[in-house]
């Protein structure tokens, strides 16, 4: 009896002069169960310089295996690099130098494994990080990842990109948070609190953990404002915008509860042996609110995810780091966590 | 040789309907190291019903001795608890009552403590919780313990209120922060992030934690936008107002940094065996910022410390708990962690 392979899941490799490719190489080498069923959208030169970089001192480079089509990651052996060619050959650029040819490169490799994914070839799409500076050298009109992704998803569907809502969830091995609103002011956050806001949120995190799951997730919402507003003597947020979303919600049938006291309901949904969470995921109001107790244990195991896209994609939760690049000596923690989390939401 | 004993600390007894006289029970019957020096300013027939409500199956009641300076706290032995009669005698009322009575006795034994603290005779003062509503019902003016206080020290000193500025700074085994700002709107919290307020904050930040560390604390200054306005992008508070104030505390020899990413400056701060904090305090801009990581790890151990005040005063993070009163059943450890903090910040 065979069983049928799942699909496999795509790890774009990020400015070839930062850490992306070593810490893929790193999990390659140090996790071959978690990285069986990978793949680089990558570049040959690139993902070989990267192998040499993690090569200890009596050791031999791990071998990188080009492949044709992401079906054949899974018959690439453990311990060898599994790499499809995502972008025009390249010269490898000087490690932590912003270069338009690198941030050309990596966007390619976003595009490609994006593509790819809409085509249901994959299971998700890991991304190693990307240089800002880079990718506009290279007159990249996107900022970054999500917007690219978005870009890539809405043309494939054929909506505009204001039909295609995203939202930003961070986790670890303990808590989950989705963001209302993320790059923006306190003062604009606070002006993002819309009804509209609040329940494409609620809704966002609802679709993409009940695939992940396999039910419908406990969501807690936060408030605003201290103590959750104490009934509109701390602001009215609570009572005239938060609140009424959440009962739109559950009368759509998904479990939600709140606002809560954003003081304590990241402690409430904490999951650990010893105290297991009171929801699967917390529907935070701004940036910091959520942001500041994900990472309040440590950032090795932080997991950025965009949620609301027809693909799943994750990331780790750090950036390039041209001032480790080359050296071997970063962290491949959070890619790590990006890729077990992917393989969860892929459900 | 004999050594002069430090100053006592007094416990004011709090809603005698609520929690707080058995909690300080507890206190004396299981931690009397802790307890040495302690005294309860309170009522005599509202701590023997407390000490009576701890009672275990077999067990006999801890004695309440009544003393009649602070200075004999000092005499009184270990597991009885020394008792000054701060308020009329009471008739204990109802457990989990609101009345006038227990509001008038709560009062009186935070009035008395903070006289005595203010002549000099203690070391400082733990309050036990009050209830907002009977406080009210007795005609006191003020909402709450901070207030109460406040007003106390302004007389004393013979300063108008307004001279007498407060900080909160909640406090755990591994996380101190100060608050800009506590009970209001986020909007509000905003508005108040004031060069003056920001300064205010640090710089009684540094002298409350200077006499408890016997050298100047290193002081993380969080930003209030997200990765800190990242330069002015997302908000120009920080140019505009927290730099100035962090430079400004700097040229009067205080140790601030900031205004540092919000999202991290807690993880940074946090100390435990394997991670030593880089900042004794967090100076964070408004409630929730602060309060999500001090109670991310749950708040068994959180403590209340009103700052600026000349008198040291610090109290357990949690309420009267009218549910729970007289069942025994409530938990001592805040209280205890507040007792052990208190005696920290005397110095």
């Amino acid at each position: 009896m065979t069983h049928a392979l799942p699909p496999p899941l795509a790890i774009s490799m990020g400015d070839p002069a930062g850490i992306g490719p070593e810490i893929i190489a790193k999990v390659f080498r140090d996790q071959p169960q978690a990285a069986q069923g990978c793949f680089v959208a990558g570049d040959l030169a690139v993902m070989r310089r990267a192998a040499a970089a993690i090569r200890g001192p009596h050791g031999v480079d791990l071998p990188v295996a080009e492949i044709e089509t992401s079906a054949d990651a899974w018959r690439v052996p453990a311990r060898c690099i599994p790499l499809l060619q995502a972008t025009p050959a390249l010269e490898p650029p000087a490690w932590g130098a912003v270069s338009a040819a690198a941030g050309r490169a990596a966007a390619d490799c976003v595009v490609w494994s994006a593509r790819a994914a809409l085509r249901g070839e994959l299971a998700g799409v890991v991304t190693a990080p990307l240089h800002k500076q880079a990718l506009a050298a290279a007159g990249v009109r996107f900022p970054g990842h999500t917007e690219l992704l978005q870009a890539e998803a809405a043309a494939h569907v054929g909506c505009p990109v204001e039909r295609m809502p995203v939202r930003m969830m961070l986790a670890n091995d303990e808590l989950r948070t989705v963001l209302v609103s993320i790059h923006v002011a306190l003062r604009a956050a606070i002006a993002a609190v819309t009804f509209d806001n609040v329940l494409q949120t609620v809704r966002i995190a609802h679709e993409a953990l009940s695939r992940a799951l396999g039910r419908a997730p406990r969501i807690g919402v936060a408030g605003l404002n201290p103590h959750a507003g104490e009934g509109g003597l701390m602001g009215r947020e609570e009572v005239e915008v938060i609140a009424p979303a959440v009962q739109a919600a559950c009368k759509a049938g998904m479990l939600a509860s709140g606002p809560l006291p954003p003081d304590t309901i990241f402690m409430r949904a904490r999951n650990v042996a010893q105290h297991p969470g009171e929801f699967d995921v917390v529907v935070a109001m701004y940036h910091d609110q959520g942001l500041i107790p994900v990472k309040y244990l440590g950032v090795e195991q932080g997991v950025n995810v965009t949620l609301g896209l027809p693909l799943v994609r994750t990331s780790p939760d750090h950036g390039t780091a041209f001032d480790l690049a080359g050296t071997g000596r970063a962290d491949p923690a959070s890619l790590l966590a990006a890729i077990r989390m992917a393989r969860q939401l892929a459900g």
